[in-house]
């Protein structure tokens, strides 16, 4: 017979259709541009942060990860997978799930759909450091690889720094046909290229976000002219890496947690000292971020816990008001705690 | 308006409630027994799983884990805390949930509550190792610490060694009383002691269960006769054990994945060097368990990731045929799987 779970036992759960719901409540690009503050609020207070490289599982078509953190009073962790192939099947090649919980308990209190959220938070992540590098007036992005994530990276560019038009080039003109024609009436101004080089054509930020799992060259040093931030983010795993090693060389490289990007980036291609600047010292003012209008600025983007917090807090402070969620019961919560055996016994009856 | 998701989109999900069904539908005692067979199937693999410790995050009252693991084919994670203080807030000291996904294609197959799940899981491991290491014959058990998980450790002492005779104590009579009272028709002769030394009096069999987050000695040297199998697994943390160092000095130490126990085991207490035998060795006849009627064994177990691992996979053999989960919609899956804005863009509509 059916117990009615206590308040205690219930999380509340957000669906993707309940993660749809709140996106278009809100705005995309207010969403976009909310979470971009509230990551930036977060990279601030970085050293409050329990900080791990994520725990990977790899095998050979893909990997498994979880990303756990802390801010001592909220602990979050995302579950997500990336596997380049799973799109040849009709499946998506990053999926998501994410959970918060309080650390005083160690009680959830958000489960969500994180797909979507990942695709937000990616871009935000993107923009916060565009703001920081790119530079002054930026208006054109060239986006390379037109995948899942590149609208995102789209209006994200546009709703944090102003952008207004975006350069496409996939190697797949259908990935291209796909992102221009869900940019129609973006505001921005759609150009679809021919090649890698054709989309960077006066383009002040450049970004990469391809998927293949292995050392590709997407973006040659000729590509690169003075002044550029490139935005690489589909470089995210050990031997996936997106630009030549003489792009780095001439770039400044800017990267969230140094000890996971040394294995993820770009700059796996470097030596283990290879010189960096954490953005979050950016963030704070403690470090330079664009020196001057010729400087070649870096982000080698893996993605890092973080940045899923901030989203996470996000949208569960967003949630309060709406009903874009579902009570769970996925805790069991017997009215006497140690008695778990009891509470099992008398569903019996 | 609401899209229908893909079937790709949606997870099966076991809430509470569902597992509870489970459980009463396969009967308790024998799901105990089909569990340790399944993870013992699982130690006999041992090799070819993907290990890692599990990734904790310590805070002043608790700890709040990670416990991830894969066979290669499937992989599986485990979200568990354990806060010692819950109890006086009214809470569950353990609550945990899981998740099982195919490993070529990271997609999630399985998300279930694990709080129930969990207590079953450790008393069919401790189960399996008395097996192999308990006294030939053992009718009686102490059982010290009566919380949570006391009557599972009881049943699957019952189920899987055959055990007659259960002695109770805990330092809150209350406790005591709570495990006698839902252990009474279980066939299981129950007696109630005043003191730890009383309930190991003619016991074969040692269980330790309290979750206070300090070193305790809840066992001391001459509480401990020759011939004994000592099942501790309150220790599991850093800073928190049971046993006093002299009887892991006559003991011999039997654990699940040392670089883990070493760690958060009894024997944190003892050199990094202290010898002990792999449980998996003894399952698969590498090792010897039991070598005689005097000899003190001690199974320090601190839960590894495997055992949930065994366990998802079992729950998730059993739902087949039963209605004893829900589908959830937590992956985002556009019919084009690079057209994740797309779908987000027709949920508008």
């Amino acid at each position: 017979m059916p117990q009615v779970p206590s308040e205690k036992a219930l999380v509340p759960f957000v669906s993707v259709e309940n993660m749809m719901r709140l996106v278009h409540q809100v705005g995309i690009e207010r969403m976009l541009l909310e979470l971009t503050d509230a990551i930036e609020a977060d990279f601030r207070r970085w050293e409050i942060f329990d900080k791990t490289p994520r725990i990977a599982s790899h095998s050979r078509d893909g990997v498994i990860e979880l990303m756990p953190t802390s801010d001592g009073e909220t602990y979050g962790f995302k579950y997500v997978n990336g596997h380049p192939k799973n799109s040849n099947d009709g499946l998506q090649t990053v999926t998501a799930l994410g959970l918060l919980a309080e650390v005083s308990s160690g009680y959830p209190v958000l489960l969500t759909e994180m797909t979507l959220l990942t695709a937000l938070r990616t871009a935000a992540t993107s923009a916060m450091a565009a703001r920081h590098l790119a530079p002054g007036n930026a208006k054109t992005m060239a986006m390379i690889g037109n995948g899942a994530q590149a609208e995102f990276q789209a209006l994200a560019m546009k709703a944090v720094v102003g952008i207004e038009a975006v350069r496409l080039y996939d190697i797949d003109p259908r990935a291209t046909a796909k992102t221009a024609r869900n940019l129609a009436g973006s505001g921005l101004a759609v150009t679809s290229c021919r090649s890698a080089q054709d989309a960077t054509e006066g383009a002040e930020i450049v970004t990469t976000c391809t998927a293949d799992k292995q050392f590709a060259t997407i973006l040659t040093d000729n590509m690169v002219g003075a002044g550029i931030h490139i935005n690489a983010i589909g470089g995210d795993c050990p031997g996936k890496t997106e630009l030549h090693r003489d792009i780095l060389l001439r770039a400044d490289t800017f990267v969230e947690y140094p000890p996971q990007t040394r294995v993820e980036g770009e700059i796996q291609q470097m030596a283990p000292d290879y010189p960096v600047t954490e953005l979050w010292r950016v963030v704070r003012g403690e470090a330079a971020g664009r020196r001057d209008a010729r400087q070649i600025t870096l982000f080698d983007s893996v993605g890092f816990a973080i940045e899923d917090f901030s989203a996470l807090r996000y949208v569960r402070e967003r949630l309060k008001g709406t009903d874009f969620y579902q009570d769970i019961d996925i805790i069991a919560d017997p009215d006497d705690p140690r008695d778990l055996f009891g509470m099992l016994q008398r569903a019996k009856a």
